[in-house]
């Protein structure tokens, strides 16, 4: 079971990171880019099966490790 | 309108964050995950109105910028 967490920076928080890429677009002649925001994603190969437990397991890894929830929020896709 | 751009290494690639990660979860104790691939994922708000014409305008930033097409893919979903 393969399950796929992104990772953003919750709104409001400042993101150096994607006010770069806009600037850098900008520079490019890519016009039109109001506001970029950057985040992360990680892929998961799991060797559960059952699909609500996953999801569970899942959301304990971002809370544990992969995700910082005083600033970032997380969503978790099972596929 | 949106856009939102997710860039992986490609398949074959080795991802020593990903790794990291996978070794990390082990020591916590979250047994199951076979591997592990990270990623980033960039949300744009763009000023277009026509979706096709958005779509092949984020497909020329991942070219130009975003994306080091050499290892990583990208796909970009508009919304």
């Amino acid at each position: 079971m393969k399950a796929r967490v992104t990772i953003m920076l919750k709104d409001g928080v400042l993101d150096p990171q994607g006010e770069a890429i806009r600037h850098a677009l900008s520079g490019l002649g890519h016009k039109g880019v109001d506001a970029v925001r950057q985040g992360k994603v990680i892929e998961l190969d799991l060797s559960a099966t059952d699909k609500a437990e996953a999801e569970a397991e899942v959301a304990r890894m971002c809370e544990t490790l992969l995700a910082n929830t005083v600033i970032e929020k997380y969503t978790v896709e099972i596929a």
